[in-house]
Protein backbone atom coordinates (compact mmCIF):
# COMPACT_ATOMS: atom_id res chain seq x y z
CA UNK A 1 0.00 0.00 0.00
CA UNK A 2 1.22 3.46 -1.11
CA UNK A 3 0.96 6.12 1.56
CA UNK A 4 -0.87 9.12 0.12
CA UNK A 5 1.40 11.71 3.24
CA UNK A 6 2.68 14.72 1.69
CA UNK A 7 6.43 13.32 3.63
CA UNK A 8 5.94 9.91 2.12
CA UNK A 9 5.86 11.40 -1.56
CA UNK A 10 8.26 13.95 -0.98
CA UNK A 11 11.01 10.76 -0.42
CA UNK A 12 9.61 8.65 -2.63
CA UNK A 13 12.24 7.25 -5.62
CA UNK A 14 11.78 5.44 -8.12
CA UNK A 15 14.64 2.81 -10.56
CA UNK A 16 14.85 0.55 -13.43
CA UNK A 17 14.92 -3.25 -12.04
CA UNK A 18 18.45 -3.84 -10.64
CA UNK A 19 19.82 -0.43 -10.97
CA UNK A 20 21.53 1.06 -8.67
CA UNK A 21 20.26 4.60 -9.30
CA UNK A 22 16.89 6.18 -8.39
CA UNK A 23 15.32 9.31 -9.31
CA UNK A 24 13.64 11.80 -7.31
CA UNK A 25 11.56 15.22 -7.78
CA UNK A 26 12.22 17.68 -5.08
CA UNK A 27 9.57 19.48 -4.21
CA UNK A 28 9.98 23.33 -3.88
CA UNK A 29 7.39 22.90 -1.07
CA UNK A 30 10.12 21.22 1.17
CA UNK A 31 12.55 24.06 0.54
CA UNK A 32 13.64 26.64 3.01
CA UNK A 33 15.25 29.72 1.14
CA UNK A 34 18.63 28.27 0.05
CA UNK A 35 17.57 25.10 -0.89
CA UNK A 36 15.88 21.78 -0.33
CA UNK A 37 15.81 21.19 3.41
CA UNK A 38 18.86 19.09 5.04
CA UNK A 39 16.39 16.71 7.08
CA UNK A 40 14.86 16.05 4.22
CA UNK A 41 17.35 15.23 1.95
CA UNK A 42 19.10 12.56 4.62
CA UNK A 43 15.34 10.79 5.04
CA UNK A 44 15.46 10.79 1.07
CA UNK A 45 18.70 9.01 1.38
CA UNK A 46 17.26 6.80 3.92
CA UNK A 47 14.45 6.08 1.92
CA UNK A 48 16.75 5.02 -0.81
CA UNK A 49 19.13 2.76 1.81
CA UNK A 50 16.17 1.48 3.48
CA UNK A 51 15.24 -0.39 0.15
CA UNK A 52 18.64 -1.44 -0.96
CA UNK A 53 20.01 -3.36 2.09
CA UNK A 54 16.21 -3.86 3.30
CA UNK A 55 15.77 -6.02 -0.06
CA UNK A 56 18.36 -8.15 0.43
CA UNK A 57 19.42 -8.59 4.71
CA UNK A 58 16.14 -7.04 6.22
CA UNK A 59 18.11 -4.18 7.94
CA UNK A 60 15.20 -1.46 7.05
CA UNK A 61 16.02 0.76 9.72
CA UNK A 62 18.50 2.99 10.13
CA UNK A 63 21.15 2.93 13.14
CA UNK A 64 23.46 5.72 12.34
CA UNK A 65 23.59 8.09 9.12
CA UNK A 66 26.24 10.30 8.54
CA UNK A 67 25.62 12.92 5.75
CA UNK A 68 27.95 15.73 4.28
CA UNK A 69 26.45 18.49 2.62
CA UNK A 70 28.36 19.08 -0.27
CA UNK A 71 26.50 21.60 -2.53
CA UNK A 72 23.07 23.22 -2.49
CA UNK A 73 20.20 20.52 -3.43
CA UNK A 74 17.39 22.99 -5.49
CA UNK A 75 14.16 22.06 -6.37
CA UNK A 76 13.99 19.73 -9.63
CA UNK A 77 15.24 16.23 -10.28
CA UNK A 78 17.62 14.95 -8.47
CA UNK A 79 19.39 10.56 -8.77
CA UNK A 80 20.54 8.57 -5.44
CA UNK A 81 23.21 6.50 -5.94
CA UNK A 82 23.98 3.84 -3.95
CA UNK A 83 26.52 1.10 -2.78
CA UNK A 84 26.20 -1.44 -0.42
CA UNK A 85 29.47 -1.51 2.08
CA UNK A 86 29.22 -4.41 3.62
CA UNK A 87 26.43 -6.71 4.46
CA UNK A 88 26.20 -8.26 8.23
CA UNK A 89 24.40 -10.71 10.27
CA UNK A 90 22.98 -7.72 12.86
CA UNK A 91 23.36 -4.42 10.88
CA UNK A 92 24.67 -3.19 7.32
CA UNK A 93 26.06 -0.04 5.93
CA UNK A 94 25.81 1.77 2.55
CA UNK A 95 26.73 4.58 0.96
CA UNK A 96 24.56 6.80 -0.67
CA UNK A 97 25.54 9.91 -2.79
CA UNK A 98 22.39 12.58 -4.09
CA UNK A 99 23.38 14.11 -7.28
CA UNK A 100 21.58 16.91 -9.43
CA UNK A 101 22.66 17.23 -13.00
CA UNK A 102 26.76 16.74 -12.59
CA UNK A 103 26.84 17.90 -9.08
CA UNK A 104 26.83 16.02 -6.28
CA UNK A 105 24.82 17.58 -3.30
CA UNK A 106 24.52 14.85 -0.54
CA UNK A 107 27.06 12.46 0.46
CA UNK A 108 26.04 9.67 3.08
CA UNK A 109 26.92 6.84 4.55
CA UNK A 110 25.27 4.63 6.92
CA UNK A 111 24.26 1.77 8.91
CA UNK A 112 21.27 0.15 8.90
CA UNK A 113 19.20 -3.05 11.30
CA UNK A 114 16.50 -3.93 12.80
CA UNK A 115 14.82 -1.65 15.58
CA UNK A 116 11.84 -3.99 16.05
CA UNK A 117 13.75 -6.49 18.43
CA UNK A 118 15.23 -6.39 22.13
CA UNK A 119 19.06 -7.20 21.80
CA UNK A 120 20.18 -7.21 25.14
CA UNK A 121 18.88 -7.54 28.43
CA UNK A 122 20.82 -4.81 29.68
CA UNK A 123 18.92 -1.91 31.86
CA UNK A 124 18.82 1.05 29.61
CA UNK A 125 20.31 4.70 31.22
CA UNK A 126 19.41 8.00 30.07
CA UNK A 127 20.98 11.12 31.19
CA UNK A 128 19.09 13.44 29.55
CA UNK A 129 15.33 14.90 30.24
CA UNK A 130 12.71 15.61 27.59
CA UNK A 131 12.10 19.10 26.71
CA UNK A 132 9.74 20.93 29.68
CA UNK A 133 7.82 23.31 27.73
CA UNK A 134 3.90 23.90 27.73
CA UNK A 135 1.23 21.77 25.57
CA UNK A 136 1.33 22.30 21.67
CA UNK A 137 -1.86 24.68 22.61
CA UNK A 138 0.64 26.30 24.85
CA UNK A 139 3.25 27.06 22.43
CA UNK A 140 3.83 28.80 19.12
CA UNK A 141 3.04 27.48 15.82
CA UNK A 142 5.38 28.57 12.94
CA UNK A 143 2.94 28.89 10.49
CA UNK A 144 2.35 32.04 12.62
CA UNK A 145 5.32 33.81 10.59
CA UNK A 146 4.80 36.52 8.47
CA UNK A 147 3.16 35.74 4.95
CA UNK A 148 6.73 37.48 3.25
CA UNK A 149 9.03 34.50 5.18
CA UNK A 150 6.60 31.62 4.65
CA UNK A 151 6.52 32.54 0.98
CA UNK A 152 10.68 32.42 1.56
CA UNK A 153 9.96 29.04 3.53
CA UNK A 154 7.52 26.34 1.74
CA UNK A 155 8.97 23.98 4.55
CA UNK A 156 7.33 25.91 7.47
CA UNK A 157 3.93 24.61 5.77
CA UNK A 158 4.80 21.02 5.54
CA UNK A 159 5.18 20.85 9.63
CA UNK A 160 2.97 21.33 12.44
CA UNK A 161 6.01 22.93 14.66
CA UNK A 162 5.42 24.43 17.69
CA UNK A 163 8.17 26.68 19.52
CA UNK A 164 8.88 26.83 23.51
CA UNK A 165 7.88 30.28 24.14
CA UNK A 166 11.17 30.64 25.93
CA UNK A 167 12.77 30.04 22.28
CA UNK A 168 11.09 32.69 19.94
CA UNK A 169 12.13 35.71 21.27
CA UNK A 170 14.61 36.27 18.84
CA UNK A 171 11.78 36.48 16.09
CA UNK A 172 11.22 39.86 17.85
CA UNK A 173 14.63 41.37 18.61
CA UNK A 174 15.37 39.94 22.27
CA UNK A 175 16.90 36.77 21.74
CA UNK A 176 16.67 34.68 24.99
CA UNK A 177 20.81 34.35 25.10
CA UNK A 178 20.53 30.52 26.01
CA UNK A 179 22.22 27.59 23.82
CA UNK A 180 18.86 25.90 23.40
CA UNK A 181 15.82 25.31 21.33
CA UNK A 182 12.65 23.52 21.82
CA UNK A 183 9.60 22.22 20.59
CA UNK A 184 6.80 20.30 18.96
CA UNK A 185 5.93 18.53 15.93
CA UNK A 186 4.17 16.34 13.96
CA UNK A 187 3.11 16.49 10.37
CA UNK A 188 -0.46 18.41 9.63
CA UNK A 189 -1.76 15.39 7.85
CA UNK A 190 -1.44 13.06 10.57
CA UNK A 191 1.51 10.98 9.13
CA UNK A 192 2.35 9.04 11.90
CA UNK A 193 6.31 9.04 13.35
CA UNK A 194 9.16 6.37 12.24
CA UNK A 195 12.61 6.56 11.85
CA UNK A 196 12.31 7.89 8.27
CA UNK A 197 10.93 10.47 9.98
CA UNK A 198 13.21 11.03 12.38
CA UNK A 199 15.57 11.57 10.08
CA UNK A 200 13.97 14.46 9.00
CA UNK A 201 12.95 15.60 12.74
CA UNK A 202 16.81 16.22 13.78
CA UNK A 203 16.58 19.21 11.72
CA UNK A 204 13.13 20.84 11.94
CA UNK A 205 13.83 23.48 14.58
CA UNK A 206 15.09 27.20 13.91
CA UNK A 207 19.26 27.11 14.33
CA UNK A 208 20.16 27.62 18.18
CA UNK A 209 22.42 30.29 16.73
CA UNK A 210 18.98 32.98 16.52
CA UNK A 211 18.38 32.24 20.46
CA UNK A 212 22.52 33.54 20.69
CA UNK A 213 21.67 36.89 18.33
CA UNK A 214 23.41 35.38 15.80
CA UNK A 215 21.70 35.99 12.67
CA UNK A 216 21.76 34.47 9.12
CA UNK A 217 21.65 31.37 8.40
CA UNK A 218 23.47 28.47 9.12
CA UNK A 219 23.54 25.89 6.73
CA UNK A 220 24.76 22.35 7.66
CA UNK A 221 28.27 21.50 6.70
CA UNK A 222 27.99 17.47 8.46
CA UNK A 223 25.01 15.98 9.97
CA UNK A 224 24.60 12.54 11.83
CA UNK A 225 21.59 10.90 13.33
CA UNK A 226 21.37 7.99 15.68
CA UNK A 227 17.63 6.37 15.72
CA UNK A 228 17.79 4.79 19.30
CA UNK A 229 14.07 3.74 18.43
CA UNK A 230 10.89 3.01 16.71
CA UNK A 231 8.73 5.90 18.11
CA UNK A 232 5.56 5.97 19.71
CA UNK A 233 2.30 8.00 17.24
CA UNK A 234 1.39 11.44 18.61
CA UNK A 235 3.16 14.29 18.79
CA UNK A 236 7.26 14.80 18.90
CA UNK A 237 9.23 16.88 21.48
CA UNK A 238 12.27 17.95 20.14
CA UNK A 239 15.36 19.66 22.11
CA UNK A 240 18.64 21.05 20.59
CA UNK A 241 21.47 22.34 22.03
CA UNK A 242 24.89 23.31 21.06
CA UNK A 243 28.14 22.94 23.35
CA UNK A 244 29.92 25.45 21.11
CA UNK A 245 30.03 28.32 18.95
CA UNK A 246 33.69 29.30 17.81
CA UNK A 247 35.21 30.66 14.75
CA UNK A 248 32.33 30.38 12.11
CA UNK A 249 31.45 27.15 13.32
CA UNK A 250 28.59 25.85 15.48
CA UNK A 251 27.90 22.73 16.85
CA UNK A 252 24.34 21.69 17.39
CA UNK A 253 22.99 18.92 18.86
CA UNK A 254 19.33 17.29 18.69
CA UNK A 255 17.27 15.10 20.81
CA UNK A 256 14.18 13.71 19.78
CA UNK A 257 11.54 12.47 22.35
CA UNK A 258 8.78 10.06 21.43
CA UNK A 259 4.63 10.70 23.22
CA UNK A 260 5.87 7.88 25.57
CA UNK A 261 8.94 9.83 26.66
CA UNK A 262 11.25 7.68 24.99
CA UNK A 263 14.59 9.61 23.52
CA UNK A 264 14.64 8.15 20.01
CA UNK A 265 16.68 9.83 17.84
CA UNK A 266 20.14 12.15 18.67
CA UNK A 267 21.98 14.03 16.38
CA UNK A 268 25.23 16.38 15.97
CA UNK A 269 25.09 18.61 13.30
CA UNK A 270 27.75 21.09 12.75
CA UNK A 271 27.18 24.54 10.80
CA UNK A 272 28.72 27.63 9.47
CA UNK A 273 27.95 31.17 10.64
CA UNK A 274 28.57 34.31 9.79
CA UNK A 275 26.67 34.56 6.35
CA UNK A 276 24.04 37.30 6.67
CA UNK A 277 20.52 36.30 5.34
CA UNK A 278 20.24 40.01 4.19
CA UNK B 1 61.50 17.33 7.47
CA UNK B 2 59.73 13.76 8.81
CA UNK B 3 58.68 13.15 11.78
CA UNK B 4 60.53 10.57 14.02
CA UNK B 5 57.16 10.18 16.63
CA UNK B 6 55.51 6.69 17.25
CA UNK B 7 52.21 8.10 16.09
CA UNK B 8 53.67 9.89 13.37
CA UNK B 9 55.10 6.95 11.59
CA UNK B 10 51.61 4.90 12.81
CA UNK B 11 49.56 6.66 10.62
CA UNK B 12 52.30 7.51 7.66
CA UNK B 13 51.55 6.18 4.16
CA UNK B 14 53.17 5.87 0.66
CA UNK B 15 51.60 5.72 -2.87
CA UNK B 16 52.84 5.55 -5.98
CA UNK B 17 52.95 8.95 -8.27
CA UNK B 18 49.02 10.26 -9.30
CA UNK B 19 47.57 7.13 -6.91
CA UNK B 20 44.63 7.41 -5.59
CA UNK B 21 45.86 4.22 -3.33
CA UNK B 22 47.82 4.88 -0.18
CA UNK B 23 49.31 1.96 1.60
CA UNK B 24 49.90 1.73 5.05
CA UNK B 25 51.52 -0.79 7.79
CA UNK B 26 48.90 -1.44 10.60
CA UNK B 27 51.65 -1.95 13.64
CA UNK B 28 50.35 -4.59 16.28
CA UNK B 29 51.41 -2.30 18.65
CA UNK B 30 48.39 -0.01 18.61
CA UNK B 31 45.77 -2.75 18.83
CA UNK B 32 43.93 -3.08 21.26
CA UNK B 33 42.57 -6.82 21.64
CA UNK B 34 40.21 -6.53 18.81
CA UNK B 35 42.11 -5.22 16.26
CA UNK B 36 43.90 -1.69 15.44
CA UNK B 37 42.52 1.17 17.37
CA UNK B 38 39.44 3.04 15.61
CA UNK B 39 40.90 6.52 16.67
CA UNK B 40 43.85 5.57 14.82
CA UNK B 41 42.13 4.77 11.45
CA UNK B 42 40.45 8.18 11.82
CA UNK B 43 43.93 9.56 11.79
CA UNK B 44 45.25 7.44 8.90
CA UNK B 45 42.17 8.53 6.77
CA UNK B 46 42.95 12.24 7.49
CA UNK B 47 46.25 11.92 7.07
CA UNK B 48 45.41 10.35 3.60
CA UNK B 49 42.38 12.99 3.10
CA UNK B 50 45.02 15.75 4.54
CA UNK B 51 47.98 14.92 1.34
CA UNK B 52 45.09 14.82 -1.36
CA UNK B 53 42.84 17.32 -0.53
CA UNK B 54 45.84 19.55 0.79
CA UNK B 55 47.99 19.07 -2.05
CA UNK B 56 45.05 21.21 -4.57
CA UNK B 57 43.26 23.06 -2.42
CA UNK B 58 45.07 24.02 0.66
CA UNK B 59 42.92 22.54 2.96
CA UNK B 60 44.87 20.10 5.14
CA UNK B 61 42.77 20.61 8.38
CA UNK B 62 40.07 18.28 9.37
CA UNK B 63 36.69 20.12 10.40
CA UNK B 64 34.30 16.86 10.58
CA UNK B 65 35.55 13.56 10.13
CA UNK B 66 32.77 10.50 10.10
CA UNK B 67 33.51 7.40 10.01
CA UNK B 68 31.43 4.05 9.92
CA UNK B 69 33.28 0.58 10.38
CA UNK B 70 32.47 -2.07 8.88
CA UNK B 71 35.13 -5.05 10.04
CA UNK B 72 37.88 -4.85 12.21
CA UNK B 73 41.05 -3.86 11.15
CA UNK B 74 44.23 -6.36 11.99
CA UNK B 75 47.76 -5.79 12.25
CA UNK B 76 49.24 -6.12 8.71
CA UNK B 77 49.21 -3.93 5.74
CA UNK B 78 46.32 -1.60 4.53
CA UNK B 79 45.54 0.49 1.61
CA UNK B 80 43.64 3.56 1.89
CA UNK B 81 41.65 5.02 -1.37
CA UNK B 82 40.50 8.41 -1.92
CA UNK B 83 38.27 10.43 -3.47
CA UNK B 84 38.20 13.65 -3.47
CA UNK B 85 33.78 15.34 -3.40
CA UNK B 86 34.18 18.52 -3.78
CA UNK B 87 36.97 21.11 -3.81
CA UNK B 88 35.29 24.47 -2.83
CA UNK B 89 36.94 28.06 -1.54
CA UNK B 90 36.95 28.02 2.19
CA UNK B 91 36.38 23.76 2.61
CA UNK B 92 36.54 20.74 0.43
CA UNK B 93 35.31 17.14 1.06
CA UNK B 94 36.49 13.98 0.35
CA UNK B 95 35.86 9.76 1.26
CA UNK B 96 38.35 7.64 2.45
CA UNK B 97 38.14 3.56 2.53
CA UNK B 98 40.76 1.45 4.44
CA UNK B 99 40.95 -1.85 3.26
CA UNK B 100 42.67 -4.89 4.23
CA UNK B 101 42.90 -7.78 1.53
CA UNK B 102 39.07 -7.67 -0.58
CA UNK B 103 37.69 -6.58 2.82
CA UNK B 104 36.69 -2.90 3.48
CA UNK B 105 37.36 -1.76 7.16
CA UNK B 106 36.43 1.66 7.47
CA UNK B 107 34.46 4.25 5.33
CA UNK B 108 35.24 7.79 6.04
CA UNK B 109 33.45 11.13 4.40
CA UNK B 110 35.24 14.00 5.49
CA UNK B 111 35.41 18.08 5.17
CA UNK B 112 38.83 19.85 5.18
CA UNK B 113 39.12 23.50 5.84
CA UNK B 114 42.08 25.68 7.28
CA UNK B 115 41.60 26.36 10.88
CA UNK B 116 45.05 28.55 10.85
CA UNK B 117 42.68 31.68 10.41
CA UNK B 118 39.83 33.67 11.71
CA UNK B 119 36.63 33.39 9.95
CA UNK B 120 34.40 35.24 11.98
CA UNK B 121 34.02 38.26 14.17
CA UNK B 122 31.10 36.48 15.82
CA UNK B 123 32.38 36.13 19.61
CA UNK B 124 32.96 32.51 20.71
CA UNK B 125 30.04 31.02 23.21
CA UNK B 126 30.98 27.55 25.45
CA UNK B 127 28.29 25.57 26.96
CA UNK B 128 30.39 23.34 28.42
CA UNK B 129 33.30 23.32 30.84
CA UNK B 130 36.88 21.71 30.79
CA UNK B 131 36.85 18.50 32.49
CA UNK B 132 37.26 19.45 36.95
CA UNK B 133 40.15 16.36 38.04
CA UNK B 134 43.36 16.75 39.47
CA UNK B 135 46.56 17.25 38.09
CA UNK B 136 47.80 14.36 35.86
CA UNK B 137 50.67 13.27 38.52
CA UNK B 138 47.11 12.85 41.13
CA UNK B 139 45.87 10.86 38.51
CA UNK B 140 45.92 7.03 37.92
CA UNK B 141 48.34 6.29 34.63
CA UNK B 142 46.75 3.59 32.39
CA UNK B 143 50.25 1.69 32.14
CA UNK B 144 49.76 0.95 36.07
CA UNK B 145 47.53 -2.43 34.83
CA UNK B 146 47.93 -5.43 34.86
CA UNK B 147 50.93 -6.93 33.25
CA UNK B 148 48.50 -9.18 31.15
CA UNK B 149 46.27 -6.69 30.15
CA UNK B 150 49.31 -4.41 29.24
CA UNK B 151 49.94 -7.31 26.73
CA UNK B 152 46.36 -7.29 25.34
CA UNK B 153 46.27 -3.66 25.12
CA UNK B 154 49.23 -2.59 23.74
CA UNK B 155 47.89 0.74 22.65
CA UNK B 156 48.24 1.46 26.75
CA UNK B 157 52.05 1.87 26.17
CA UNK B 158 51.53 4.66 23.02
CA UNK B 159 49.79 6.75 24.94
CA UNK B 160 50.56 9.13 28.66
CA UNK B 161 47.07 8.24 29.70
CA UNK B 162 46.05 9.37 33.31
CA UNK B 163 42.02 8.90 34.32
CA UNK B 164 40.69 10.84 37.04
CA UNK B 165 40.63 9.30 40.59
CA UNK B 166 36.81 9.01 40.41
CA UNK B 167 36.44 6.99 37.30
CA UNK B 168 39.02 4.25 37.94
CA UNK B 169 36.34 1.94 39.81
CA UNK B 170 35.06 -0.23 37.56
CA UNK B 171 38.94 -1.75 37.39
CA UNK B 172 38.29 -3.03 41.17
CA UNK B 173 34.73 -3.52 40.60
CA UNK B 174 33.35 -0.64 41.81
CA UNK B 175 31.58 1.46 39.31
CA UNK B 176 30.79 5.02 39.81
CA UNK B 177 27.52 4.62 38.40
CA UNK B 178 28.05 7.71 36.59
CA UNK B 179 27.46 8.42 32.60
CA UNK B 180 30.91 9.87 32.28
CA UNK B 181 35.03 9.51 31.90
CA UNK B 182 37.89 11.59 32.30
CA UNK B 183 41.27 12.01 31.93
CA UNK B 184 44.88 13.47 30.68
CA UNK B 185 46.42 12.30 27.04
CA UNK B 186 50.08 12.93 26.13
CA UNK B 187 52.16 11.12 23.96
CA UNK B 188 54.94 9.62 25.55
CA UNK B 189 57.58 10.92 23.06
CA UNK B 190 56.41 14.37 23.94
CA UNK B 191 54.97 14.37 20.25
CA UNK B 192 52.69 17.65 20.54
CA UNK B 193 49.18 17.72 19.41
CA UNK B 194 47.51 19.09 16.34
CA UNK B 195 44.40 17.99 14.33
CA UNK B 196 45.77 14.27 13.67
CA UNK B 197 46.60 13.53 17.13
CA UNK B 198 42.73 15.41 18.09
CA UNK B 199 41.46 12.34 15.60
CA UNK B 200 43.18 9.69 17.97
CA UNK B 201 42.19 11.33 21.13
CA UNK B 202 38.50 11.21 20.97
CA UNK B 203 38.24 7.73 21.44
CA UNK B 204 41.46 6.83 23.75
CA UNK B 205 39.27 6.60 27.01
CA UNK B 206 38.27 3.52 28.22
CA UNK B 207 34.03 3.12 27.34
CA UNK B 208 31.80 5.09 29.81
CA UNK B 209 29.89 1.77 29.65
CA UNK B 210 32.26 0.56 32.52
CA UNK B 211 31.46 3.45 34.67
CA UNK B 212 28.00 2.25 34.77
CA UNK B 213 28.50 -1.64 35.60
CA UNK B 214 28.21 -2.95 31.94
CA UNK B 215 31.70 -5.19 31.11
CA UNK B 216 32.89 -5.63 27.81
CA UNK B 217 34.35 -4.30 24.49
CA UNK B 218 32.29 -1.48 22.98
CA UNK B 219 33.00 -1.63 19.38
CA UNK B 220 32.37 1.56 17.76
CA UNK B 221 30.15 1.18 14.66
CA UNK B 222 30.48 5.11 13.82
CA UNK B 223 32.35 8.00 15.03
CA UNK B 224 32.22 11.08 13.70
CA UNK B 225 34.45 14.06 15.08
CA UNK B 226 34.63 18.09 14.85
CA UNK B 227 38.14 19.75 14.87
CA UNK B 228 37.04 22.99 16.25
CA UNK B 229 40.76 24.87 16.48
CA UNK B 230 44.74 24.05 16.36
CA UNK B 231 45.46 22.93 20.31
CA UNK B 232 48.32 24.22 22.40
CA UNK B 233 51.22 22.46 23.40
CA UNK B 234 51.02 20.44 26.23
CA UNK B 235 48.30 17.71 27.69
CA UNK B 236 45.08 17.32 26.38
CA UNK B 237 42.29 16.82 28.93
CA UNK B 238 39.43 14.60 27.88
CA UNK B 239 35.56 14.50 28.88
CA UNK B 240 33.31 11.47 27.52
CA UNK B 241 29.86 10.97 28.15
CA UNK B 242 26.55 9.44 27.43
CA UNK B 243 23.18 10.58 27.12
CA UNK B 244 21.68 7.16 26.12
CA UNK B 245 22.44 3.47 26.65
CA UNK B 246 19.58 1.65 25.11
CA UNK B 247 18.73 -1.98 23.23
CA UNK B 248 22.50 -2.81 23.36
CA UNK B 249 23.49 0.50 21.79
CA UNK B 250 25.42 3.66 23.39
CA UNK B 251 26.10 6.97 22.72
CA UNK B 252 29.10 8.41 23.69
CA UNK B 253 30.29 12.09 23.25
CA UNK B 254 34.03 13.42 23.95
CA UNK B 255 35.15 17.17 24.25
CA UNK B 256 39.06 17.46 24.02
CA UNK B 257 40.09 20.34 26.01
CA UNK B 258 43.30 21.82 25.20
CA UNK B 259 46.23 22.93 27.82
CA UNK B 260 45.08 27.16 27.09
CA UNK B 261 41.61 25.61 28.06
CA UNK B 262 40.29 25.40 24.96
CA UNK B 263 37.59 23.01 23.50
CA UNK B 264 39.37 22.10 20.36
CA UNK B 265 37.84 18.68 19.51
CA UNK B 266 33.97 17.11 19.63
CA UNK B 267 33.15 13.63 18.68
CA UNK B 268 30.06 11.54 19.12
CA UNK B 269 30.03 7.57 18.82
CA UNK B 270 27.39 4.99 18.36
CA UNK B 271 28.88 2.20 20.19
CA UNK B 272 26.99 -0.99 20.10
CA UNK B 273 27.01 -3.08 24.07
CA UNK B 274 26.39 -6.87 25.44
CA UNK B 275 29.44 -8.67 23.99
CA UNK B 276 31.02 -9.79 26.72
CA UNK B 277 34.86 -9.63 26.82
CA UNK B 278 35.40 -13.50 28.03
Amino acid sequence: MTSTAEFDHAISLTRAEESPVHHAELRDDWSIGEGIHGGLLMALAGRALADDLGETSGHRDPISVSAHFLSRSLPGSATVHTEALRRGRTVSSGMASIRQGDQECVRVVATFGDLSGKTTTNPSRVFSAPPSMPPPEKCVPTDMAPPELLKELPLLQRMDLRLSPDCVGWAVGAPSGQGTMEGWLRFPDGREPDPMMLLFAVDCLPPVSLNLGITGWAPTLELTTHIRGLPARGWLRLKHSTRLVDNGYMEEDAEVWDSAGRLVAQSRQLTRLGRPDS
